[in-house]
């Protein structure tokens, strides 16, 4: 049966990029090995991981004197690497607090230094992204969180920051809509959305804002390391970064990010469309902040959640169920997400409201 | 061309593990999904963690008391997790010095405490296990590397600790031998030789022992977070626990560590049968050393390596070049190996020294 995959992530990818992976996991490069079972060091898996990232740079625009890494542990690895890397002895740093991610990532800078939270939208269960805040004159950095898949909110304006370097969790928004780097200092993001399988975490940094914080920094955790040796200071986590080097290259064949951020527009205005028409649907976000990723709606009348269930599990939909700090449903539209499964879905919540009319 | 894959890791793999693993990046468990793009929460996958965990205590035989973790980072964050769970606030850790990875590991440690190396090959070029060495009464834990893939040196016999902790790293040894796992209090392995693709990291650790440092652990570095959540503390690397828990099982199929031991004794004894016989070898490990995962050797007429290295390309032998700090050959033979491919291997050495000779 034709799923229609709308899970947070792991997510839907696109399926030839599926069928590349399977394919080198039995036979790789035509070398007759599997391309896990090849050195990380072969030519073989060296020109994966460099055209990854020089696909990277080309689909992000990315300026001269920003690199790119590929690492491991997550987005919350990197809640700690950023303020290893970036927040000086005795420094300051800002954090715009936009939901459960925001929250674990302030948290591990605390074990480092200060922290000011300059923003929250936490009184309102995170539906809203804060926007009357004044970033401090003396912090090292700003972080925030680009896109909160929980809640189903996303930032179109990002803090201006004079003085201090602006850090972006772009783990689930990265790659979907035309950004301006140069504004960005560090962005981090987990494979896991719309650049690979879980597994890798893509780290793009402004090279010059390393190595001044005078920290004594553990080696895995150090950008600088991990720059020195192109990612492969270690191991490096070989398939994750192939099939993300696969995805980006299949972006980059359908016209890349401008191309991408246009039909993900219209894939999102759709589905907003839908849930403000049908009476028996209400959005979770406030109007304005509603993220391009991750739809978030509820139910008006909750008594009705059985018979909405079974129409769109019939309907071989997967993975809408909201997160049990909202409840509800969220439907994640991510890149690989074609517009006719958000159909069968806006199918199913009109067909939903038939019946309930009935 | 059939290939013999003796690569030092990333390594061979079961050939039916790979065809598993192809299949579920294409359709999982007959979801009609890839499983790569499922939620880690789904019970498709908790199934998965859940049964690799259970495979790891039953192939290590291990005691009650202790747990499994899948983690991300390879053993170089282990390296750091190790002091920051185990080394007290102005404790000390004893070292033994075997290698690159063992003083990768001590390096870590030297940040967080007080370390002494209390035994170093290093004076030999790392080719012998030392011995006569002595535990201090006063440290928290002993830290050993129990294989040493670049030196093909491994310990037969573990320190004995008696108030002290005892980690050892067994990254390229683990499941190859079978060992009385109740003498050790934290093992951890990268997945990448004889347990799975890179990508993840098994941690074996004593349950009893956690919580005593009295340090703030960051989240990600804290066995005990990561232990709360069942190794979902964040989104684990799917495709490397799975591979690793088909690897297992595959394992446990061919009847568990007690018959893989007696396999790679028999293929290591072939081998190092034929460099002690060939006189245009030499082995570069000590005898009493040796590992049974990687045989180091070395030619006796360097001058010679050009005629060797077109045979054993020409019989489809790859990942045989030595690490550059040792030099010569290094054929990594770990569970997976065959031993047809280390017959193909002696009779490439064989017909050299026939070439040679004439």
């Amino acid at each position: 049966m034709k799923k229609h995959n709308f899970s947070a992530g792991p997510c839907i990818l696109p399926q030839e990029v599926l069928k590349q992976a399977a394919d080198a996991v039995v036979n790789f490069n035509n070398l007759d090995l599997s391309l896990i079972e090849i050195s990380h060091r072969s030519k073989d898996f060296v020109a994966v991981m460099e055209n990854a990232r020089s696909l990277v740079k080309e689909l992000l625009n990315l300026p001269e004197g920003y690199s790119v890494l590929f690492l491991q542990g997550g987005a919350s690895l990197e809640f700690l690497m950023t303020p290893y890397n970036l927040l000086k002895e005795g420094g300051k740093a800002a954090y715009i607090d936009t939901g459960a991610w925001a929250a674990k990532a302030l948290k591990e800078a605390k074990l480092l230094g200060d922290v000011e939270v300059i923003g929250s939208s936490k009184d309102k269960t995170y539906n809203y992204i804060p926007k009357n805040y004044t970033v401090p004159s003396n912090v090292d950095y700003v972080h925030v969180t680009s896109n909160n898949t929980i809640y189903g909110t996303q930032f179109k304006e990002f803090p201006k920051t004079d003085d201090a370097l602006l850090v972006c969790d772009m783990s689930s928004d990265i790659f979907s809509r035309e950004l301006d780097f140069t504004k960005f200092d560090l962005v981090y993001a987990g494979a896991q959305k719309n650049m690979g399988p879980a597994g890798t975490t893509l780290v793009v940094v402004k090279d010059e804002i390393l190595g001044k914080t005078s920290r004594n920094i553990p080696a895995m955790l150090d950008y600088q390391v991990h720059l020195s040796k192109d990612s492969m200071f270690n191991t490096p986590p070989v398939f994750a970064v192939y099939v993300s080097m696969l995805t980006l290259q299949w972006l980059k064949d359908l016209g890349g990010v401008k191309a991408i951020e246009k039909l993900n527009k219209e894939k999102a205005a759709l589905l907003y469309a839908e849930i403000d028409r049908n009476p028996l649907f209400k959005g979770f976000a406030e109007v304005e902040d509603r993220s391009l990723m991750n739809v978030t709606f509820n139910l008006t009348d909750e008594s009705t959640g059985e018979v909405f269930d079974k129409i769109w599990n019939e309907a071989g939909i997967s993975g809408i169920k909201g997160h049990r700090s909202v409840g509800g449903y969220r439907a994640s539209i991510y890149n690989a997400m074609p517009i006719e499964s958000i159909q069968v879905l806006v199918n199913a919540m009109q067909q939903f409201e038939k019946e309930i009319k009935n």
